[in-house]
Order: C-alpha cells, then sequence, then structure tokens
C-alpha cells in the first residue's frame, strides 16, 4: 500500500520510518527539503511538492498529514484541488477536535474522507508503535485500518467514531496527562523538601516495580533522575501545547468539574513567570492592613 | 528462617500465604481466632496469644505486623514484654511516618529494632509480589532484607533510609495515586459528559496499549468498564482512608505547593456530601445581590 505523508518533523519523520518497516510505500513532502532528502535515503520516495506527491499515489489516496495544528489548514488548502473524490485524508497531528469536524465537513463537500486521528506514545511510539484513537467516516476505517494496526502497538488503536471522536479522545488523554505528570511532580516536590535523603530514582524505580503508580510516566521519570539525580539541570518551567487547555476549556462548556485537571493547567501557567502580579497584590494587601513586611523589588539605575 | 507475623486481614493473610511460598515458616496471630484457623489450613503455626507467638519464634526474632494503624500502639504494647533485645520489629501498615519515627525511639530503648514498611500493590501484590518502601536501622535492615526481596515483585523493594522513611515514602506514593486517579475520573467524566458515544473500556484499553498515561491505574479503569460498563452500580463516593490528607498536611507544613494532590483530596470530601453548605451561602448570596433564582428545599411535614 502506498501512503502520502506530509510533514517530516519528529513525529512524521519516525512515523515514515515505522511505515517503511511495515512494507509500506511512503512518498513523502515536507516544506523542508533537507528533511526529505534524508528520508529518501531510509527508503522513501520524496516529492517536491503536493502535487507531485498527488500524482504519485494511486486512487483512492491516503494522505497522512503529520503537522503542527496552526498549518493544518493551509495544507488541506494546497493539496485540495490534486485530490479526488473517495481519498482518504488522515489528520494525526493534535488538532482540536471542533477544526477536526470543521475540516470533515468542508472535504466530505467534496466527496473526500477525513479522518481525525489523535496519536499518543512520543517519538519512541510514532518510530516503533504508537497509539492511535481515530474518528471518521466507518467505510473510510474500513481501508486505512491496517495502517494503523501496523504502525501502533498490538491493542493500540481504537476506532473512536464520528468524526472528531479522535482527537476528542486524543485532547482528554492530554488532559489526564496533565494531571498525573503534575501529581508526580508534587510528590517529589514533598520528598525534596522533606529533610530526609531519597535517591530519586531509587524511588521512582521501586514505585515502577508493584506499586498502584506504577506508570509509564514514573518510568520516564526514573529515567529523568537517571541522568540527573536532582534534574539540577533543568528549570522548572512548564510549557503547554494547547490540549491541556482545550480539556479545561470543553470541561467549561460541559460544565463538567475538572479541577484537579485545570489546576495542574494553572500550575503550568504559574511557572512561566518568575514573579506574579497576584503575590504583588496580595504582599500590598497584608501590608496595608496588618502592617506585614513586603520585599521590595532591588531597583537599578 | 520464621517469622511472626500478627494480623490477618485481607493484606496480612494474603501475605502469609506469599511468605509461606517462599517457604518461611509462618506464626500467625489475629484477635480473630477464626482467620488464625483458617490461615493454619495454609500452612501455617497459629498462636492463641502474642506470647505464645513470641514463644514460637527463635531469637533474634522477626516479628511482621499488619494491622489498622489504629490499633499498632497497642499491638505492640501487648508484644514488646515478651521480645529481647536484638529482635526486629516490622510494621508494614498504613501509619504516619511521624508515628513510626517516635515507635521507632520508644523501641530502641529496649534494645529492639522497629522498621516502617510502606507496602504498596494491593491485595493482589501481598499474595504474589508487593512493593516495598522500609526505612530503620541498616543493621536489621541487613537480616530481613531477604523477606523483603522474596515477597516483593522483582526490583519491588528499596530499603529508603533512616527510621520514618519507608513510611514516608508511602504517604507520599499515594498523594501521587490521590491525583492520578482524580485526573483519570475527571477526564472519564469530560467524556461522558461530551455528546460523543464512547466505549469506556475500549478507551482505557487503548490508553493502556503504547499511550503516554499507560499504567496500573488505567488497567483498573478498564477493569472496571469491563464489569459494568457506564459504572452505573457504583456512587460517586470516594472514601479516603488517611495518606493523601497526611500528605497535603505534610505539603502544608513543609509550605509545599502540592495544589493538584490538594484538590484531589478536597473532591474527595466534596464527593461525601450530597449537598454543601458552600453552595447553599452562593445560592444565597447570588439571590440577595442580584435576585437569581435559588432552589428551595422541599420540606416535609
Amino acid at each position: 500500500m502506498k501512503i502520502g505523508l506530509i510533514g517530516l518533523g519528529k513525529m512524521g519523520f519516525n512515523l515514515s520510518q515505522n511505515l517503511t518497516d511495515n512494507n509500506y510505500e511512503v512518498v513523502a513532502f515536507d516544506v523542508n527539503a533537507n528533511a526529505v532528502k534524508e528520508l529518501q535515503s531510509h527508503g522513501a520516495q520524496g516529492a517536491a511538492s503536493l502535487e507531485q506527491l498527488a500524482g504519485a499515489l494511486e486512487t483512492p489516496r491516503i494522505i497522512w498529514i503529520m503537522v503542527p495544528h496552526s498549518v493544518v489548514d493551509n495544507v488541506l488548502g494546497d493539496i485540495t484541488p490534486f485530490l479526488s473524490e473517495g481519498d482518504i485524508v488522515i489528520e494525526a497531528g493534535n488538532s482540536h477536535y471542533k477544526e477536526s469536524i470543521r475540516r470533515y465537513n468542508q472535504l466530505r463537500t467534496l466527496g473526500i474522507h477525513f479522518m481525525d486521528a489523535g496519536t499518543s506514545g512520543g517519538m519512541e511510539g510514532a518510530r516503533h508503535g504508537a497509539c492511535y484513537m481515530v474518528g471518521g467516516d466507518p467505510e473510510a476505517w474500513q481501508i486505512v485500518e491496517p495502517i494503523f494496526r501496523d504502525t501502533s502497538v498490538p491493542n493500540g488503536y481504537l476506532y473512536a467514531g464520528k468524526a472528531g471522536s479522535g482527537h476528542y479522545l486524543k485532547m482528554v488523554h492530554n488532559g489526564i496527562e496533565y494531571g498525573m505528570m503534575a501529581s508526580i511532580g508534587e510528590g517529589f516536590e514533598v520528598l525534596e523538601k522533606s529533610g530526609f535523603d531519597f535517591d530519586y530514582e531509587q524511588v521512582a524505580k521501586v514505585w515502577n516495580h508493584g506499586s498502584v503508580i506504577r506508570s509509564w510516566l514514573m518510568e520516564l521519570t526514573q529515567r529523568s533522575f537517571s541522568k540527573d539525580a536532582k534534574l539540577d539541570e533543568i528549570k522548572g518551567i512548564m510549557q503547554s501545547s494547547g490540549e491541556g487547555k482545550w480539556t479545561v476549556q470543553e470541561a467549561m462548556d460541559l460544565q463538567a468539574a475538572t479541577p484537579v485537571i485545570a489546576m495542574s493547567l494553572l500550575m503550568r501557567y504559574r511557572s512561566l513567570d518568575e514573579d506574579t502580579f497576584t503575590g504583588k497584590v496580595v504582599a500590598a494587601l497584608r501590608n496595608e492592613f496588618g502592617g506585614h513586611a513586603i520585599e521590595k523589588v532591588k531597583m537599578t539605575d
């Protein structure tokens, strides 16, 4: 089976090798021509343009898009003119599920199937076996299911239902991930302030062997501490890339009480600021009503 | 090696069989004589009293206590008169680490070693391989290490350091567990309110195969949904047995910011109340300032 792959970032590049390992023929395009060239040396066919990519595929075409969610619409706009009725577009990035429903409806007017595939498992997963949650038309699913089966870990894919359901599950998966990661982080925060002299790598290791909280995230915790016993080299700045926020926004829309996930998101935001305006206001108020000392900012000339 | 086992609840009973499987001779006592009798048919020696139990062991005695934390002091008070210098008492229940430090110091004045062993993995773990975090004197650890090695999963035990460190790690482990469980619960809360028609068993299953949030807790989630697809038979009342609260109290004492774990604890408390006084107050205030409708309690005659 021949697959058109658009987007050769960390995930797309690894997926391409995964596909090739599983005897798929990959025709790849990326705005970065060097990435295409490098992939060609790994057994893929390169395409110099989206038109060339579409031309190199038999119909019904199967196009796998793995690009940042901000450029998905551009890619769809650019490739659609070269697609035909019955073609299947798989969008395997981290798009908002409402965008995926919109894209599904847009492409449906052209007779093109759009599938939203949430992908988990990180770079290692993309390379050696990912976890997929897929939404879209059942008749398109029939055709593409083998691709998901072959490039996932055993049992690592789910046809979740109608359009949007794949990215919805991925969104909530990431929300859960935010809360789990914050819980692990806070646990080690307590250990670090405890006055006991724990070896965190050993702690994470024992927690990965028979405990209730054994998990892949705890394995990654163990791995992190094995590289840097106290994480001295890492600043505690917690960036986020959207899906935790979307989960909380969705929960607000649904009036679903999700304070733990919401708090884990808000604490990520807190970590971005060295100081907070909240803190200034509260310190000022304590000073105003109780004369409590405030710490002055050192002004430089 | 002969071990005195006190406490034949769900954990102690399973541990006894685990010990017997590993060729330890178990002398068991429980306030419930029937439990002792049942265990005798599983290869253990029964004791009718703590005195008899102590008398049946060679010195240095190894006594394993697995009772609710509220009765640990009683058990220690009752058995200590029959113990000698050099004996080793392992307290493998869920005690507060400060209590364990106090008990360690009390027994040390008698020359008796006290070890605090946090135990995770639930009933299955006690039976087939637990996860242990152990604090206490290194010279006592030398003697008892084989017991922990033999009854844990491979790599499932850690000598954590000085007295109290074992129960400290178990406390924080449970705090992390609270946060992880709340995150999982909240994720499914969103799915349930989403309007999509997800099969939760299948969702949990795919998340256990290759995703970032794969974990034993997610496996238990899958198992739960396999028994009851929407958990219709279970009320959402979240009891707690102390260690989550202790983690948060400890975090307060350390001024360690752990809002996610704290929130997971508070939401357990919220689940215990059908209605809240908070809710009444806020509804009353909205009514007072904005004339917003309130829902009246139906008074019965």
